[in-house]
């Protein structure tokens, strides 16, 4: 049987049963909605996905883009490919109608964009990136902006990137360098040097928008000097597009994602890159995280699929593969017996199995939140869910890249020596996971987000509101009769964080920022581990009593969380309060 | 600077301060070396590696072996890397003088070869592996196939193999297949397939001897019907080479390790492949295994040397990549900092220098109880060194593979969105690294072998030693006045892992074997923790007190065990302990 790269059944439990999307349709955003119009997307994403995406990804990784004579080629695939994706919306599936989207809520289109993810994160990046680039222009673009270029993005007729990385300013945007000079037409030029942008070039449409930030002469040295520029490969004059010295540089040779190419952009050689100012001067970085927690939604789910579709090959080869015999009967006479008899291969994948359906459904309940602070009827139920959309999108982020990795390292270990080789497909999603760690935004940069920023903001609001949900989700699990010792500990293991929090941030109110971020690694590790642990306990609410395998899967699953992760939190949170300064105190010289 | 793929200061301090090398000198095996020759055998090997090997890794790894009308073709740089190799005596650095070898202690030719597997490991494969099919035959073949064979092997003239692995038989040995046909003639002829066969062709030398399993015509099934042959590829007829039947069927295509080729062969596709019995039939399993504790040193020794050249490479980028600024100064105007000055950075950078250091010394340790259980004046102490080394061996080979992979993963995240690219070397050696945790017995293998067998020997002996070499480390710890806190959390945790095993063996007694081996996987784990803060406490000892950089460093590293993975040591066997059956229960259909 070929790989599902997720299960339809799993989708469903976290869509329907879990994250009650049908009663979103009953906000005025989504009132055109319903159980069979989200169907629809998602049936046609799976199909997309199985038929036509995932047939292309080894040939895809196989070999990536070419660069010759300053011009990318993609794989050929692609051209088949791209018109698809187009056709089946992605590139606005959650937008506006007025804007030819169509209207979805994000919990939706997340869950069918993991399927294509899951299938061929590549192909998928380049509609996802034109999507959040024309995201930006709606946002905060003229009406110029939105009609010559939000409307063709939107369309697919041309595709979008992110701009935003140089040479010397990765995870540190404020050191973003690139220059723009106003001129007398309106529009700025732009002189500097970008990298590591995806999808920058390509021979699937004629034109590429680079949303990109740069500095205005003059502009305040720091964060607040950074500006938005909508800057085409190709401009538009009088109706015909012509060349904008935006010059391709270089391909970087990723180790994964490698049929969407990754580019060194060079702006303005020819001093003639001209671009359009989106929304106000000094106001891109604020503009970019606004769009951030769709990006960083759209990250988690990269690193949920790819963590995913390897699960699946795992499960897949674990039940034919025969190796070894049982602890009981060693008799040689006898058959080898499937790997997924051994408990400890059991161990890895069931372990796999937490960290997917505890990610995926992380992840939705996240995209959920977003579709309340957006859509939810009243300013406070829009602003309740806008504090926990912003304090689990760090979480929801990093969770699936550094667990998903490890569950990629799992289901190549299940492999054994052919998972090892090129051969078998559970190398390549290891080596496409790992991006998910540096990417929009480093784990070390989400933790000090969400110890930093997230829990303390409005005075602890968000991790207030979080205790209620938690609090909620304790009360219903005793209700449905779930092992009482998992709610117990799942509420216990909020009161540790959040008592936690609040020693960390009298640390900060004495003035000691370094002590209370020290741990934050530690402290976003078993934040995850709580966030999904509530998730499990969720599932396992709606599991509980039932026969059907898929239900009994589910329990043993949120068994081996409870059992395994969560205990963690409160070991890590020891940690944290003790408080270790080995590294702190470590020179650079006594490396 | 160039990467010095592992620090000189460390051997130095591992091989004489930690180890007390020049002791073992005493002995009337090693009593014509002295710290002069050993020093001697590193400066050379050091040199090799940084010279020679290290500059012709990244064009090995990108230009793997040709697979040509069956013929393999190695990079053509190995022609001029193997005989300097040769030269350098490492096919024989252990043995003794009669059989042309240097007769040096494990612990000083293996901290040695780590910088040749630091600088490339391909390279090194060639000669290690010819090493271990050579002493196969030194310690278990008759004299014609010591003349034959062994000493055109020791000599570096020809190169060996390990042909254990067969399609349906990788973890489980038992299933060999390949069978042997005694004849008249004195020799057998063999039938079958071996499949991931490391350097089992090559145009290095005009031959390559295949230390092979099958089973004689009429073996009992199972392990105990496993004969060990020497099967050349070419063999010898009146002093002349002529071909012996053996093809190579096709090249896998690894993801590490790209350098040595890995190859399925068919021995007796024309019915004319002859192959020499070693030893007596039926025994081919036991020597093996009376080979297995060097074997898992070195793959050890692989992790430990792949995860530290990563990691000083990730040191030496983190001083020079700026980045942002800290947490206290945000200024704009001022520069930005090299990454080194995060936290985080430093965090990640101290995790890996106590994973490499604690592995490197476990390591040391573990090879020199190999040297004692050779070469130890009493039978007594021989048998004494034998159990340690024994016992420490799965932690020894899983240690580094499981950990140094956390490692090489963190080295990659350290370097940011260049990590993630092959222009830069910290991804290729993740891709090395990954291989340990599977060849030479998987993790989930050496679990087993650990907590089944390892611990539970002769009553427990080999438990009850370590606790007595632990017990004298702390008692040295407390003379030299590290903090008590360390010597009394190490006490302490392996009276925990004293009381677990005890608890687990009961299980066993009483017929729950599965129960015993639920968690070997977590126990793995937790005992892997105590035996690397055995060696912190250790080298802590060494340390205290002193000023040098070096030594600060390390007391940093022993406080960073000792405060974040210590205390796991008791977490991980309350779990153990408590026992969770949610896989146990986990049935196939389920997933």
């Amino acid at each position: 049987m070929a790989n599902p790269l997720l299960s339809d059944r799993e989708i469903e439990f976290v869509l329907y049963e879990l994250c009650d999307a049908e009663a979103l349709c009953a906000l005025p955003s989504f009132a055109e909605h319903s159980r069979e119009t989200f169907d629809l997307f998602l049936a046609a994403a799976r199909r997309l996905a199985r038929e036509v995406l995932y047939p292309a990804y080894k040939p895809m990784d196989a070999e990536p883009p070419t660069f010759e004579h300053g011009r990318v080629k993609v794989h050929p695939l692609m051209k088949t490919i791209y018109p698809q994706l187009v056709a089946l919306g992605l590139t606005a599936a959650t937008r506006p109608y007025q804007v030819g989207g169509q209207q979805l809520p994000l919990a939706v289109s997340t869950l069918g964009t993991a399927y294509l993810m899951a299938a061929n994160l590549s192909a998928y990046g380049y509609v996802g990136l034109t999507a959040g680039a024309a995201h930006l222009l709606e946002a905060f673009g003229d009406e110029t902006l939105k009609r010559d270029y939000m409307t063709r993005l939107y369309a697919g007729e041309w595709t979008g990137t992110m701009a935003l990385t140089e040479p010397r300013a990765g995870s540190s945007l404020s050191d973003v360098r690139t220059r723009a000079t106003p001129t007398s037409g309106g529009h700025y030029l732009l002189k500097g040097s970008k990298i590591f942008i995806s999808g920058a070039d390509q021979d699937l449409t004629e034109n590429v928008v680079h949303l990109t930030l740069a500095r205005i002469d003059g502009a305040p040295a720091g964060i607040k000097g950074v500006s938005l520029f909508c800057v085409p490969s190709r401009r538009l004059v009088d109706g015909r597009l012509q060349p904008n010295d935006v010059q391709v540089a270089g391909v970087i040779h990723k180790i994964g994602w490698r049929g969407l190419p990754s580019l060194a952009l060079e702006l303005g050689t020819d001093d003639d890159c001209h671009g359009w100012l989106v929304g106000e001067p000094h106001k891109g970085i604020s503009y970019m995280f606004q769009m951030m927690n769709e990006a960083r939604i759209m990250v988690g789910m990269n690193g949920v699929a790819t963590a995913s579709v390897a699960y699946h090959e795992a499960v897949a080869y674990a039940q034919v593969r025969t190796q070894g015999r049982s602890l009981r009967s060693r008799d040689p006479a006898q058959p080898q017996v499937p790997l997924v008899e051994h408990a400890d291969v059991r161990r890895m994948l069931l372990r796999c199995k937490a960290i997917v359906e505890g990610g995926l459904a992380l992840l939705a309940t996240t995209a959920r939140y977003s579709d309340l602070a957006t859509s939810a009827a009243s300013p406070e139920e829009r602003h309740r869910a806008a504090l926990l959309l912003d304090l689990l999108t760090p979480v929801a982020k990093s969770f699936p890249a550094e667990k998903g990795f490890e569950a990629n390292a799992l289901a190549l270990q299940i492999h054994g020596g052919y998972g090892y080789s090129s051969e078998f497909l559970p190398e390549a999603w290891l080596r496409d996971q790992k991006l998910n760690s540096i990417h929009e935004g480093t784990t070390g940069i989400h933790s000090m987000d969400l110890l930093g920023r997230k829990v303390t903001v409005e005075g602890g609001a968000a991790l207030r509101l979080f205790g209620e949900e938690i609090a909620q989700a304790v009360e219903r699990a005793r209700a449905a009769g779930v092992a009482a010792e998992w709610g117990a500990a799942l509420h216990a293991s909020f009161g540790v964080v959040a008592q936690l929090t609040a020693t960390l941030g009298k640390k900060a109110a004495a003035g000691d920022v370094e002590g209370m971020m020290l741990h934050s690694a530690d402290y976003l590790e078993l934040f995850s581990i709580l966030a999904v642990g509530w998730q499990w306990l969720r599932a396992a609410t709606l599991a509980h009593g039932r026969e059907e395998d898929f239900y009994r899967g589910k329990l043993q699953a949120a068994q081996y969380w409870f059992a395994t992760e969560v205990p963690r939190v409160a070991q890590l949170a020891a940690l944290c309060e003790r408080g270790d300064d080995s590294y702190a105190r470590m020179k650079p010289e006594w490396f």
